[in-house]
């Protein structure tokens, strides 16, 4: 989701009356989602008629998905915060409607021949907040942040298993997720943290020793401030301002670690901020009084 | 692929001759790295050894993956650095052997009945750093680095056609991408920065403002690490820290805009460095000095 977009997508209450092809198990269901945006659509004639409008309107979109012949397409949950794949089932198009209608991630589900959505046992939904079609039209993200662990092992994504491991059989006996590259420099800052109280011979690693001083890390988070800002005050090259932000990254992520915060809590205040037009308008006030 | 463990990842070569099944037009075809990866099988009888051995534990995976009735599992690209997830298609053994062997994303095409490596036609190949199967092992993440754009459309991804913009006629003339909010605060950043020579009435927003007040954007990009830095020292709380995070990256952001880096470009810097125990054992080595 653009962030720029966030506002005014989110006050589109996308809710219309089942169609004769959906279940009422997930249309009138137990799923306070659902029935609150069931009773939406009988809220007024205006809103009947916005509805119906808007019914029409997915319903041209779920006409220009290509459905396999047997009617389903892929569809992957990522996390709207983090970029972290969370799982991939497949969808219908009463799958892609409930979504819509809902914000919350639903698939179907081919081996019991019915709609789910994501959560609706463990409570751990998967909120909408976009959805892509591919340039195909037969691949569609959810985009969108978890209540909780996506996984029904309890795990954050259903993707653990890493292949070069076991081929090298390597496998931990702690699941090792897929992450991306920040997520793994968090991961690697967490389980130097984790072995602080491990003795260790040897010369300690540049993270032990920055999370064992932390007179050493924040002089180190201003120092590489510092230097970032000349890379435009003194109009160096953009390399050495790419390689002064990694260093700013890194030194202060090890700060977060030490506070115990996630780098995704980081992420879901920027979405916020800016959703609310946050950041600028506040300074934008600020900076008035 | 964790950070930690991509150096001895990458020194992996699992090269392997052709099951009888693979098409030579593959194993041996026009494309460099699988000449080369199979003539590495004949180097020597210790390479070939040890090249039986990996396919041996190649096919016991590959045995592990539940194959749907066709033969085939979906298999979606992943930008390690960005998450962006690049493009979708499936895969059978051999394209999980071929992915596997030569590091170059490759899938099934159900329409062509062939195998295909992203990349062959236009050379902007996926590099895969790791691969990772879901619980289910019916799904599959090709974690790596693009050449260059995935989408035979020339866009960075496949993922550009945003459901709720169709919904609400909104869709621009430009595609909007599935941008998670890292990628979409930088992309608001962008848009600010392109709107810099449009006169504006009114308030200008805060990112304009830093745009336009290199002073004022050094001088708070250092204010917010100073802030960070005190939030460690005087022991204030999570919220408190994630928000000076959220505040020193927002600003750095912008500085980057200016000086025309690209978040992906520091990620790229920070997967490498740690993958060469960089950024650790540098500070280590310039603390000695």
């Amino acid at each position: 989701m653009a962030i720029s977009h966030l506002h005014c997508l989110q006050s589109v209450r996308v809710s219309f009356p089942c169609r004769p092809s959906v279940s009422n198990n997930y249309c009138y269901g137990r799923d306070n989602f659902t029935r609150k945006s069931s009773s939406l659509v009988y809220a007024s004639t205006n809103n009947l008629d916005r509805d119906l409008h808007l019914q029409s309107k997915v319903e041209t979109v779920l006409d220009s998905v290509k459905w396999d012949n047997r009617g389903l397409a892929v569809a992957i949950a990522q996390n709207v915060d983090t970029g972290a794949i969370l799982m991939q089932g497949f969808a219908n198009r009463e799958a892609v409607a409930t979504t819509v209608s809902s914000r919350k991630a639903t698939f179907y589900s081919r081996s019991r021949s019915m709609l789910w959505t994501k959560g609706e046992t463990s409570n751990n939904f998967i909120n909408v907040h976009d959805i892509f079609l591919d340039c195909d039209r037969d691949s569609i993200i959810y985009l969108g942040k978890p209540d909780g662990p996506t996984c029904h092992t309890g795990s954050e994504t259903c993707y653990y298993t890493p292949v070069f491991d076991l081929l090298e059989n390597q496998q931990d006996k702690e699941d090792k997720l897929a992450l991306t590259t920040l997520y793994s420099l968090e991961s690697t800052i967490a389980q130097r943290k984790g072995e602080l109280e491990v003795p260790q011979s040897g010369k300690p690693s540049w993270t032990r020793r920055l999370l064992l001083d932390e007179k050493l890390l924040c002089s180190k988070i201003r120092e590489e401030a510092d230097e970032l800002c000349r890379t435009l005050e003194d109009n160096e090259d953009k390399p050495r301002a790419a390689s002064e932000m990694a260093d700013v990254l890194y030194h202060a992520m090890v700060l977060l670690a030490l506070k115990d915060v996630k780098m995704e809590e980081v992420l879901d205040i920027l979405r916020r901020r800016f959703s609310q037009s946050g950041i600028e308008e506040k300074r934008s006030r600020n900076s008035q009084s």
